[in-house]
């Protein structure tokens, strides 16, 4: 029999030693984790004050069992403070050198200020007398020990007799806040250090008497009923309100739960000879290799981050205005500036990554009480990794990954500069549809947005939804706010294409568009007001918010970055443009191709759409073919220009895509112009509008469906893209179209869309006397496509899934309509996320991965790549990585993203 | 080395003997494997004429190699012919004692005159002296000239100088018969007949000068061109234009190709000793045992056909009004009559079903020409079936197997009498969407419907589209005529779902609702005007015409029928009911339990519509549940009156299914009235109107969305079924109900209703101090429902496939929409059938499956139905049988043919 095998629950660290390391984070969470390490390692051993970790495992235990500990814990705890008193000398509730400890929450993954602290554990009135006989400093003692009253008050005894003040302002914390103020005032002082030590010692009965008012129950007088207490305050906090909220917002699993640290307290407020800071190995706004930090004299942590006293910068190289007349430490305490940098270069060095440090001075004698990965800027973090890997410190995969996604989205956008966006609050919140920022005049109309912008005029355009007839005036504006629609409405789509600044579904303003105005409450913005947009965000502020612009073309690290990430990558990158301007963009990004050309957006010129329309409510074949005729030479021109752009690279172009309906005008005034335009009655057009109208267009005659209904649609594309094709091979051009099916769901759609494309080919390779290296393949976006994939892959050359629409079908959500539920389902936690940023691996994906396998099973090399707005989220690049697509396409502006993606993906999914 | 064994393309039968027989069908073509079979089974050896046929096999062997036949075919037919020679004592092209041939197809499948035949063939300017030597009859001989010079050039020689006439008038064929019918102008003659034997031998002198001229070749004077002439025309007439269109009609693979059977010529018309006739083993009209068939005495079988001359009866019982005083067969050549009957009892033993008998009597001497399967109405194919069961003449599947379900549909609803509809021609067409007949006069609202039924007028409804609103005129109405929508529409759901006559999409009618009148073409159809519908054809006749009403309940046939279907079927048939009346007929069909009771019906009431629309107007949470407090009696009331029509069977009762605004009016003038109705603004009701407006409804806000939006309606609901359920347990019923969640994507939503139904379960139990019997389970619908079905069957307790919907979402199709384009679909045979109707088995079908298989992989006994309109369609029937689901859930009227379908389908595919 095995011998039954106490579990550990109590992992020692300090004086040279730990029981855990940096790996055991699961256990012991991040912050208990990096105690043990820096305790622990050979290499580093620094100085951490002594003390102990309760692992995640109590923690479960816990909640799995009525809130009760492991019988065992009790005996490991008192084991662990025995060495930590072995080590300092001192006794955890002893009246004559009495040790004092903190209790600080740590989950495996930092949630900073989401969870309880209470520090000073073990301060009595025994001990009190003991300390101040130690450190012969009465002041020091009982601001210790008020700190330690107001914190376990709040923390541990509120809580525990179940009281949930109605505000934050009938708390027992702001009770007590108030008997300090009372006594600031009849002291006549401002500050609290300015009261002695015999007013804190007042104040300190003075807590006590009010929390067994206030709580019935008396302050506990015990150093180990304070431990207790603590501990229990943090393992219940992981089920605190905040702290459960931003679990969900971090995705982190309610099961990790926390672990507790219990340390033995050092005072950086022991007089001018102690101190208390916090460093970062290197500059986390700028990435710089310089180390920055700053610390405070005669202060304890949270008085740093409190900011009633302005730090001092710990070196020249932290110094700023603000702070430049102050002494640093590098100057005051020259020899522990030296043992601190030391120490900074081993931490960097072992962890291999720049970190976050927090020290504290106590009587010059050098504590270093937590260190981490710093937080830091897109830019930071770009300029570190490239460093790090040119110093041959981290390799490339590590480099790669030490950057996020959003990170390079930061560098791409003009941005609001956060230090001047924090001094305001927004009117108004929407969805984050096109990140960075914008700012200009209100304007409610697309034609004034144009007529603005022509007159020089920066302007947003606010409309409640936008349509393609609002195109131009979208382009000239500098932003987009609507009150209406989704992460992908139309405006969203057309926004981030362009990489412009967008807030779509902004229900709180309500739009007058005749009276040119927006409200929201009671606040009226008028046409020509100023408004600026945080598109990242999704805030909208009144006024004009300064901007910083981007300037990516002359940001070599940003090439040197990329380029890196090309060399891992096994992923293609294209892009999604309509324009040879945007292709050209997205090419100067990386782009490797066009992944979806759209060509529907080109009728919409002016100069098209007349005999767009003409094509539509054409009676006959004959008279459509004449108006077909007519468009002929624009989509010619049209793909000329992308081809061209586009030299080397292939180009995938979609057939028309949208219903005919959306080409018509809906207002009556525009029907008219239209009918007399076109020669024929109001009646006809109407009719025609009427024919035309579908319940659900989402569902209905679009795509290829209008190719079957009317081929010579089809011919004109094919023949259009083929004869641009044919004249650029003449002048020796290398251009590779691959004109792509819309919409297909069944083989012989495809067939028969493929039968008069190839023709068209034929014919016009005949006619040039030119080869061509073309393709036919399909967009992969309907649930029936994907699962037989395998006969139309017989036929298709090639695969884009399509999964915007994919999505739509496969759930049954309307993008356009999803908002009357999302916001609820993503509140009740029943879908994790929006499946239309990020692909719904479960359900989607598997249609997805279906229909690479089954079309892989006809066409062993078929090509397959997406051309949804997934092709530039991140998580779903990862996807198409890991379901062995070829490429992923996305708006010019995410290729570089999309670059870091791929080769993101790549390296986490490497076998 | 193996010898190199010709392939026998050619397959004699005659004079007792034969090469092939009935098994043969694939190889022989029907035809020639009946004639084998009569010829040459030991049991037969009936009097056929001696021929052989020309396998199918030479048919694809003709398309595979441009039109060349195998070389050794020549060999063979050679031989064969000589064994026809040698039975008959004649030769073929032979001067002396010409034999004469027919050439006709015969594929696997009949096709009756989509292909061509060529009688006569062999007779030259040699044959015919020696025909007319040996016959004694001039005449004779050139009207069997002249007819095959008629169908030579038009089937041979016309075709193959490959001209195409520009209509039938312009061809060969009636520039023959213009010189016939000059000539009996001249000769003041009516009749062919009336023309002599010298007249006739002119006429071929013409025929044959007009062929030359027109087609600019000779009329062949050779036996052996005629023949191969005429076998290249058979071979060639199966890739014709109507042959192909047939084809695809009765879905008839293009590559089964034809045989062609050349068989001795035997003649009718060789005067008062010689016949022709048709004949059927039993009554094919009614099914009674009873010889049945025509003859016409000196007459070709093509005479009987045209109908110039009055058929007499072959025997008492086949005597008519029309022909009761011809002579019978029986009574004018009793010895002849007494072979015939004993050869068709012994072909229907052999066949062991009716048979079609084709025969000829050549002055005395009987021969039989063709037998097959004869054709039936649906009575008659149900009394043969149950009388040949009966009398143990074939066994239960066979039985079950000669009934088509549609030949059940017929016998279910009232129809037009087909003799008095031939006389009518229709006035529009549409399609037809609930089967049956209905005659009454045209109104235009429901309310008039209403209104004029209450008056005690029979009313056709005629609307451009129908919606929820129009329910209670459907409902008065004798049938209903739409405009627009297609087969699945709600006009056709709600009368199919009755039994009601109904047809929709009837494009080519222009209503004119506020004049009350529709006009199609230039006819004017005023309110109160009568017209009649085939709802089984889609045809739209002017006038009252006669129906004939079915009588189910006392058709004891039909009972018995259905009984021995239900002894072999292994699925359910539940049915598809939302009210206790249609659940009653549904039982009494045989309906084993509800498999869908949709609960949204119910709402549209009057007296609760309004509650109804307080509750979706409503801004809180309180007003919301007090509006539903109001509803709840009624919902309540439903349930009672359905789960007590369903005692002792189960019934899936479906929650709120469609969006909000389906429910809140659309007109402005209703919609002021419900804002004063409801003591709300205009404003605020128009504004809740746009909130709930969405631009693709059917992938909108609506079923469990609904229900996570506002749990309060789940809540209401669950709690009307259980308390409903409750109330009957009191009274010692038994009640199954089975609570479905629509519209289910993910596990989440299930989880979310299936908790809240639960708890009110619960609660509802512990009220009423019993115990349930209930189950909470979700429609498949959703293609990631399916994609996801093992993590929903995690909770769902039931599955039911709303394959409507399913196929909506794989499909991208809005059925309200798919008007637009399916009909070029069809035609164009990119779709082979309409999906809504029949369930596309390889795409939306392997969803099923999937999910089917998902489902039970995690919960083993998952029971699985389908509730959508594919539950009465037989196909789909057979597929939910094939993939091992429980039930199908159908409408009331189409329990029996399911019970039928389901029986045939677990035959077909028995192990």
């Amino acid at each position: 029999m095995a011998s039954k095998k106490t579990v550990k629950y109590v992992y020692f660290f300090g004086a040279g030693k730990a029981d855990g390391k940096a790996e055991m984070k699961n256990l012991l969470g991040g912050k208990g984790a990096n105690l043990a390490e820096m305790a622990g390692h050979p290499a580093l051993r620094l100085p951490v004050p002594p003390g102990f970790t309760i692992t995640t495992d109590v923690c479960t235990y816990y909640y799995e069992n009525k809130k009760k500990y492991p019988k065992v814990l009790e005996k490991q705890v008192n084991t662990a403070i025995k060495r930590v008193e072995a080590i300092l000398g001192k006794k955890f509730g002893d009246a004559n050198n009495p040790l004092l400890v903190s209790v600080r929450s740590g989950a495996r993954k930092s949630m900073p200020g989401m969870m309880e602290t209470v520090l000073n554990v073990g301060l009595t009135k025994d001990t009190i007398s003991g300390l101040i006989k130690n450190t012969n400093n009465e002041r020091f003692v009982y601001d210790a020990y008020r700190r330690l009253i107001t914190m376990y008050s709040d923390v541990v005894m509120e809580k525990a007799a179940g009281i949930e003040p109605a505000s934050d302002d009938k708390g027992i914390r702001k009770q007590l806040e108030h008997i300090m103020e009372t006594m600031k005032k009849e002291k006549g002082v401002k500050l609290d250090t300015e009261l002695s030590g015999s007013d804190l010692k007042k104040l300190c009965e003075a807590y006590k008497a009010k929390i067994k008012e206030v709580l019935g129950k008396a302050f506990p007088d015990d150093a180990y009923e304070q431990l207790w207490g603590g501990v229990g305050a943090v393992f219940a906090s992981w089920e605190g309100k905040r702290a459960k909220a931003y679990r969900k917002i971090e995705n982190i699993p309610d099961a990790w739960g926390t672990a507790v640290n219990v340390q033995a307290m050092v005072f950086g407020n022991m007089g001018e000879s102690s101190a208390t800071g916090v460093a970062f190995t290197r500059n986390p706004a700028t990435g710089e290799n310089g180390f920055y930090g700053e610390y405070l004299v005669n202060a304890q942590g949270e008085d740093v981050v409190a900011g009633i006293r302005t730090p001092a910068p710990i070196n020249e190289y932290s110094k700023s205005g603000q702070n430049q007349n102050l002494v640093s430490l590098e100057k005051g305490m020259p020899k522990l500036y030296k043992e601190l940098y030391s120490i900074q270069n081993r931490l960097e060095k072992h962890y291999k990554d720049m970190q976050d440090i927090e020290f504290t001075i106590e009587k010059e004698k050098f504590f270093i009480l937590q260190c981490r990965i710093g937080k830091r800027t897109g830019p930071a973090a770009l300029k570190m990794a490239v460093d790090m890997l040119k110093d041959k410190f981290i390799k490339k995969e590590e480099a790669i990954t030490r950057v996020t996604p959003a990170q390079i989205d930061e560098l791409l956008h003009p941005m609001l500069d956060p230090v001047k966006e924090k001094t305001k609050t927004p009117i108004a919140k929407g969805l984050p549809a096109g990140p960075g920022a914008g700012t200009g005049q209100a304007v409610f109309t697309a034609n004034d947005a144009e007529q603005w912008a022509k007159d020089g005029k920066k302007v947003i355009l606010v409309r409640e939804e936008t349509s393609p007839e609002d195109v131009h005036g979208m382009h000239s504006a500098q932003a987009i706010l609507t009150a209406k629609g989704g992460m992908t409405s139309h405006a969203a789509l057309v926004a981030r294409g362009w990489g412009k600044c967008c807030i779509v579904g902004c229900g709180s303003i309500h739009i007058d568009t005749e009276k040119k105005q927006f409200t929201v409450k009671d606040k009226i913005i008028k046409e020509g007001d100023w408004i600026t947009l945080n598109g990242t965000k999704g805030y909208v502020y009144e006024g004009k918010l300064d901007l910083m612009e981007p300037d990516i073309e002359s940001n070599v690290d940003l090439k040197f970055f990329l380029n890196v990430c090309d060399s891992v990558r096994t992923l293609g990158i294209r892009t999604n443009a309509d324009t040879p301007g945007d292709a050209s963009i997205a090419r100067r990004f990386g782009a490797q191709g066009i992944g979806l050309c759209r060509t529907e957006h080109m009728f919409f010129d002016p100069a098209r759409i007349k005999s767009m329309r003409k094509m539509i409510v054409a009676q006959t074949v004959e008279d459509r073919k004449k108006a077909l005729a007519e468009l002929l030479p624009y989509q010619k021109q049209d793909f000329l220009g992308i081809l061209d752009a586009m030299e080397d690279l292939p180009c995938t172009i979609r057939l028309l895509d949208p219903p005919l309906h959306e080409f018509l005008p809906q207002e009556e005034s525009k029907q008219k112009e239209l009918a007399q335009d076109l020669g024929i009655s109001m009646e006809k057009l109407q009719g025609r509008i009427a024919q035309l109208h579908e319940l659900n267009p989402m569902l209905g005659h679009r795509g290829c469906r209008l190719g079957v209904t009317y081929p010579e649609i089809t011919q004109m594309q094919a023949r259009a893209v083929f004869e641009a094709a044919a004249e650029l091979t003449k002048k020796k051009k290398k251009v590779y179209p691959e004109v792509m099916v819309p919409v297909v769901g069944t083989k012989a759609e495809m067939k028969n869309q493929y039968d008069i494309i190839k023709a068209i080919a034929e014919d016009v390779q005949k006619q040039y006397g030119v080869k061509l290296n073309y393709t036919i393949g399909t967009m992969i976006e309907i649930p029936r496509a994907a699962i037989t994939a395998d006969k139309i892959a017989e036929v298709a050359e090639f695969f884009s899934f399509g999964t915007n629409d994919l999505t739509q079908m496969t759930f049954g959500y309307s993008r356009d309509d999803i908002g009357g539920f999302l916001p609820d389902y993503l509140n009740r936690g029943i879908l994790p996320c929006d499946p239309f940023q990020s692909i719904d691996r479960e359900g989607v994906g598997e249609l997805i991965a279906m229909g690479i396998k089954k079309g892989r099973s006809t066409r062993k090399n078929l090509k397959v790549g997406i051309c949804g707005e997934h092709g530039g989220d991140p998580s779903s690049i990862e996807f198409c990585h890991i379901v062995g697509m070829n490429y992923v396409s996305c708006s010019p502006f995410r290729v570089p993203i999309a670059r870091l993606a791929a080769a993101q993906a790549a390296i986490k999914n490497k076998k």
